[in-house]
């Protein structure tokens, strides 16, 4: 059943990798948005396979078709259903991985919970899903256009971008290939990955998301604060090991005379350690939080593991994979913050007479 | 509108600190479920104040009482209403702290939300509301009894109980008022929260929660995935800023040859970095997790702020507040990580023939 | 899990008939709206037994209780939290109709769904359930002051009330005891279920309820048109068997050419058969519908049923029942419209830019 | 927001009448399940136009393609995404009808409350969004396959089947246009369409559908319950104005004794007035309700209206229009009530221990 996400800003999807498509349906979009559709494509862009060398070299143009809830350009606020065609299926043979359970995948997981499992590839559990959320997300920021949404990597491995967010110039972002609004950091985990994919191996990383120009008032507590909403949002993102906003998990080793943001007459605060939400609504500041990856799973490696039959075989990871999902990744963390927000900025409308 | 959790097992709450009563309606527990009631108030007891020198010194009973769905002594699959006395009002004189904001508190913000706010303590925004929770959660505990719930303190500002959890024992977490089931350890943060609190300050910690016995096949992907509903719940505990489950902030400096966890024949896994979750969907594993909690806003000190309309004012805290708030926030832990086992328990009885 | 109504103003409740109370939790009510708590109660005495000859002779106060969400006479947009304590519990023995069935009762479909029954009187299958619903829909009404409401009593067993509601003064529902706007009618009808009543049995009717100064646009097609949850809402009603709106049932017989509602050039239209909704939207024409009602099941008379083990039991209906139901309903009726309402006036605020 | 139905069988569609495609997803299909996909698309061949004499002559293949979900002939506990090509769009000149508001459809609401529409046609409110549902309800068939659902056409304008339903033959559904179980019944219904159509105008009916088979325990009070659930969904279909179940407007003429349902020893009941649902669960009695469908808007004649501009216009209705909806409209009935008994069904499971 958990296939959707959001409450008034709703996005339902389905697909397999290997199936004929993927796609979605948006609901709650209000009538009346503007769309710019090449601005939707570009951020697809942004997550598609191939695009650099230290991404997976698969091939896919990951072009989105819009089937309904747009006319003369504008949503009519009937619900947008959007499709993603898979055009990189491959009619092989699958035998050999059919009945296998590689380590640290959901295949074994898939395979217990539902007694069957699409196994072409990750099947539900690929993260080719997450195109899906890029384009409701992108649809969101249209929908936000006054906020700003800018996520970039801040790590891979050890290598840490040791630098404040107020310190970095966003623009940067997207000029080079990780994603990282440093150059001479860039450089050095641009150059840990290539060495790590060399290996055969993967890497992990952070990324971190910073959100300007929110109203105050967003969020809905006490179960759906917009902190807990953001995160529950990331730790849907495959790979994802953990959260954190503000102060995080630094917060915990303070005090709280350090720890207090103080406050000007105007209502900001001096400082925000708070990460922009007190009591899980916005408060004006800025948001910002931290997400973390793990490895991805599938090395080219040789490696031993089991069938269905709890038989130990051995295994060799070949193909196109991604030796580290932190630079394709920056583009979903933005887009599922934006539809977060993009549901609490329309459940806000109703809060008060 | 966000005062309802879970999707099956669900938990609707009310209630402000000052006001008459709290409570909630726990909706969608199954019938024939043999309660122990002094179990739950047991649990309330665990999270109540004055139950020790290093927590708030207020006397509340937290009473619960069953107003229906339970008839002679078991669940009738009819909503279970439930209410908790608030003994500890006075008819104070709140009018200093009427128009005032306190710093990282959500007095601010609830206030530019709704336009209006109960301005007698916390309101809706403090953490009396958990003591709902505890009730449904030692509702969904035996619910669930044949699973192993297990939270405790791992630090208190810098002092980390540097021990995996295998080499605990957690019949030790109740041995002593920190709830941290290392004694040594324990004696330190205590003289810690001691020190910290004849500053008239306050300290952040986390807690870590193992839980064990659970049945493969919990979760929904792709957007309620176990791990993401467990986080979500963690951070809707008032001052939590972080959550890391499996290998976490550390997975993402490692290396995928190094974070795999290779099978056994069983299908059980020789490591545990995923976290006893693959895929969103547990695996029969261990699944541990790590809350950050921020210290508690509320000082001792004299402090300055503003009021409604701007001004700066100095104000001075006073009664009784935690000077740590973890120790009582590890049965939170565990009540909030029952609901959502519980939830995910029911849901997927449907999910094949 | 059937216990919440409602999205963004949405009723949970709680509560067995025996139990000690029975109550709810309001959510998403919006913040600043000053309540007229005495106009609630008086919603409750409107439906409470014991008002007239015509209806049960029961006694109970039915008072409401607020708890939480109102502060200073104005919702806080926080939970709202009610409780109607029953105060007519006997502690009689039960011990006759602990394992019967009553026929055209819930007793033995919740014996069977749930494996257990509150079988201290109808348990959460009463009626008295709906003082709760009636609490959340006067509130309703509040928030909806610019919209009136009138439900009445159309029928008593066959006689019918045959004027449409336009020559009728609304005015005088609440000026006889059966809540029928026409003097004339209203005696034949009370004459009816008093005749009714002396022969220990019960009676049907039905209720017309007229909702005027609708903004047009309420309604969320397409499984959320505003008519199909008008009817939803009424089909919740203990005893209801029938729900048609505009033309109704008459409707099907008709042609299109007589059916069609042409316009006028200010956007309203010639005739109303369409009943104030077109394409699950109101139109802001009149919405009218017309809600059945059939005899309540427990008569004061002998009568043969069955037990728990299939065995052949005769019984004895005694107690204070109501004859006919209806009198009683018309409250009901416009409070879970005033809910419906409610929704979609707070559902419609997110819908266009 | 209106576009999703059910809480664990959950529908999301999208499309309008003269975009792309419509389609939808159907999430929370237990895994497992072979699927006959001629079935499917047999359910779907019932609907379309083109089909008969009495029907639209409109041709439309309305072959549903599968995209998810689905793998080796199975359904896989994920979602099943699934499209229906629009292939009848027309690229013809709109301008017209652009900014004008046929009486009785939606146009006039649709511009209202979205402040935009698709104008090609019915867009959203059309009727051919009920494709989606009747793939749905196909696979929900499916799942349910041990329950009997049967829809058939009860009247035609003043036409009605006199007969109970215990005295028809259902497999004689089928064996003539109209869709009515006795054949002379059928014959007189047939030529009072043709008639009506000969004359450019339109004719009303009502459906009646009996479940067979249905398992004790099904529905959710006090809000889902099953005849609520049954009733919004019908109350979903276009030009639906009322819904009855069992002893429907009827029982509320009667009195209690002659409307309880007495019980035999094995628990069924002497007579049925209940219509199989007791207290909103089902008890294992057939289930049997009547829908009432207005007469189609769209009339082959001259007719005044207004445009935007609040100007009258004549128009000229053309093109090919169903004279009576209520031969296409029975497999949709089957189809939503299959939908709802199978989210009951799988609702149920949790019920208890």
């Amino acid at each position: 059943m958990g296939n959707s996400f959001g409450k008034l800003f709703k996005l339902s999807t389905f697909g397999e990798s290997h199936g004929k498509a993927i796609g979605g349906i948006i609901d709650g979009c209000p009538a009346g948005l503007q769309l710019d559709i090449k601005a939707i494509q570009k951020e697809l862009n942004r997550r598609k396979p191939g695009q650099s060398a230290i991404v997976t070299q698969r091939k896919e143009p990951d072009t989105v078709e819009f089937l309904s809830g747009i006319f003369e350009g504008a949503t009519t606020g009937t619900p947008i259903g959007f499709l993603i065609k898979n055009t990189n299926q491959k009619s092989k043979d699958y035998s050999a991985i059919k009945d296998t359970f590689r380590p640290s995948h959901a295949d074994f997981t898939y395979t217990k919970k539902y007694g069957i499992r699409d196994y072409r590839g990750g099947g539900r559990s690929s993260a080719r899903e997450t195109a899906n959320w890029i384009v409701a997300g992108a649809i969101a920021k249209q929908l936000l256009s006054e906020m700003k949404i800018n996520a970039y990597t801040s790590s891979v491995g050890d290598i840490f971008l040791e630098k404040p967010y107020q310190e970095l110039n966003f623009n940067l972002i997207e000029s080079n290939v990780v994603r990282c609004p440093d150059e001479s950091y860039a450089k050095k985990m641009i150059a840990k990955i290539k060495e790590i994919k060399k290996q055969g191996d993967t890497i992990g990383g952070t990324i971190t998301c910073v959100i300007q120009n929110v109203p105050i008032g967003l969020g809905e507590p006490v179960f759906d604060k917009l902190h807990a909403r953001l995160g529950m949002a990331m730790l849907s993102i495959n790979a994802v090991k953990g959260f954190e906003y503000g102060s995080g998990f630094c917060g915990a080793k303070m005090k709280g005379s350090t720890h207090n943001d103080a406050f000007n007459t105007d209502g900001t605060t001096k400082t925000n350690l708070s990460g922009g939400i007190q009591g899980g609504i916005s408060n004006g500041m800025d948001i910002y939080f931290r997400v973390a990856f793990k490895p991805v799973a599938t090395l080219l490696q040789k490696y031993n593991t089991i069938d269905n039959h709890g038989n130990l075989v051995t295994m060799q990871g070949k193909g196109r994979h991604d030796p580290c999902v932190v630079p394709r990744a920056v583009p979903i963390v933005e887009a599922l913050a934006a539809m977060v927000l993009a549901d609490f900025y329309l459940l806000q409308k109703s809060n008060k007479l």
